[in-house]
């Protein structure tokens, strides 16, 4: 067990774009800046091959480039970048101790936590194959992608009922495919996508195959009830709504989650927990993009900063 | 008086990050959308020569670089942008009108209102002509422009206490000047002001002028109790912390306001008035930057569009 013996001012747990923005600005702030991160930098949106809608972005950069930016930024504010995995965490007194994979230990006077949150997935033969290629878990991000094409919403909740409507401003249909005979989600959802002709309803059914070449080009879907099998051979795009896994369980004992598992903070990113802060898609919040996620960075950079300068 | 008789799904007034972040995030969701902006898009950051701590922004670009990327993002989308004051808003059954100074009206299903907030100036000789060339309203922003450099700050609450403290991990030398004879601010940070070797405190002393060439050069003060005026020669940067005014006046009939007159938003950005959203340096809030006003858009538009659906 090494123990690194540095004191952090600022520990950053996870290296998407809320990690990143906040070791910019806590590196900005001569803060003596750790960014801990477990495999690459970016998180989900390091798959994206487009992120248009990052304001201000150039046009229609990759999710690497952006994210080879920031990280650009980091660096050149002096925040240094580990590639470890966390695995513990203790604080003792006003001191956290992180403990890597690699069996070393971090320490710092505040973390910055933002491990994201990972779309359920349903597990059936082509979802991951097609992922970023037709198979998505995110209209806001990619639905702008399917003008005048087909796809299937895959979901009986809320979003799975927002997120079709969403979907029908750019697709020309939209199957909504729900493995029970009735939505869970709100009474006024259902009859909008019922009324709304873009939308056409399965219930009692099932996606059993995503099919493709280079992209996706069909859906293979079972009716629960009559046991029939057939492939919605116009699908080009197929959107799961089947809700998501706040990646919590590095911090469960520091922090209060709402009952999805999302962590409860506060407007300054601070959790229950004196100098633990958590940012990004983990946290409950309105909505879950980049962008936003790069706010809470810098908020909690600063908030952090207001900490120690308490401390001391 | 010229009625357009379109009625937008979503009008957003004010061109700031936060306003065209809103507006690319409109304009993608392919609700009808146009921005309203008074004089040139941009906001406060359109004046800055170096914004290097937005997120993912290439080396070092200026405010406007920044700017008209964001400009070009929400011409791709579709949004129109419109230039023309905001004088009067009114709202009739689910739809608002927004009168302009050329006295066209605007109506449209949702409002989304970014005006931003003015820092308070001290109206003294210098102030103006040296404003973004020494002069500036935030140390979070500029204050790593002044690495080994004397700079002064002017004020007496907590965020000039503050301020002053973070300016000392750039600024060799921070003389904090405050007119009267205690600080407001909380005892705590006062007491580490006292005790910073960095920070040379100045009471009953008010700021004269601002003197210089191209940049910042010097700061003239005067004691109050001795009437004796003298010029700190070594000053190269004048940061003012004496209060912002939001700019509220449009929508003060329809949104609540804290003791500081800054807008109440709630986490979706909506307000006590159904359809009318609030965003960037206007709201209360924890930090006041570009990345952040950018996230507060994007929330308010998926926010307007998840209303609007909600009104059919």
């Amino acid at each position: 067990m090494e123990n690194t013996n540095v004191v952090y001012d600022i520990l950053i747990v996870g290296g998407g774009p809320g990690g990143l923005s906040a070791a910019l600005y806590a590196g900005r702030s001569e803060m003596k800046t750790l960014l801990l991160e477990e495999a690459f930098l970016g998180g989900q949106i390091a798959t994206a091959h487009s992120v248009e809608n990052y304001p201000g972005s150039i046009e229609n950069p990759s999710g690497p480039k952006l994210i080879e930016r920031m990280e650009q930024q980091v660096q050149h504010f002096g925040a240094e970048i580990v590639y470890d995995q966390a695995q513990k965490i203790e604080k003792n007194g006003d001191v956290f101790s992180v403990q890597g994979m690699s069996k070393k230990i971090y320490q710092a006077k505040t973390l910055i936590v933002g491990l994201g949150a990972s779309p359920r997935t349903l597990g059936i033969p082509g979802e991951d194959e097609f992922r970023g290629m037709g198979v998505s878990y995110c209209a806001t991000c990619d639905g702008a992608f399917f003008k005048n094409k087909v796809v299937a919403a895959i979901g009986g909740g809320d979003t799975a009922l927002q997120e079709s409507a969403f979907l029908t401003k750019f697709a020309s249909k939209v199957y909504l495919i729900h493995r029970r005979d009735e939505f869970r989600g709100a009474k006024s959802l259902v009859s909008q996508a019922e009324k709304n002709p873009r939308i056409e309803i399965l219930l009692d059914t099932v996606p059993l195959r995503v099919l493709g070449d280079s992209t996706v080009k069909g859906l293979e879907i079972q009716n629960k009830a009559t046991g029939e099998t057939r492939i919605l051979e116009d699908v080009q795009g197929v959107f799961m709504f089947v809700g998501n896994n706040p990646n919590t369980a590095l911090i469960k004992n520091f922090v209060d989650v709402d009952a999805q598992g999302y962590v409860l903070a506060n407007a300054d990113m601070s959790t229950k927990t004196p100098g633990l802060f958590a940012i990004g898609d983990m946290i409950q919040k309105p909505l879950r993009q980049a962008v936003t996620a790069a706010a809470d960075g810098a908020i909690a950079a600063i908030s952090a900063e207001h900490y120690i300068a308490g401390l001391e």
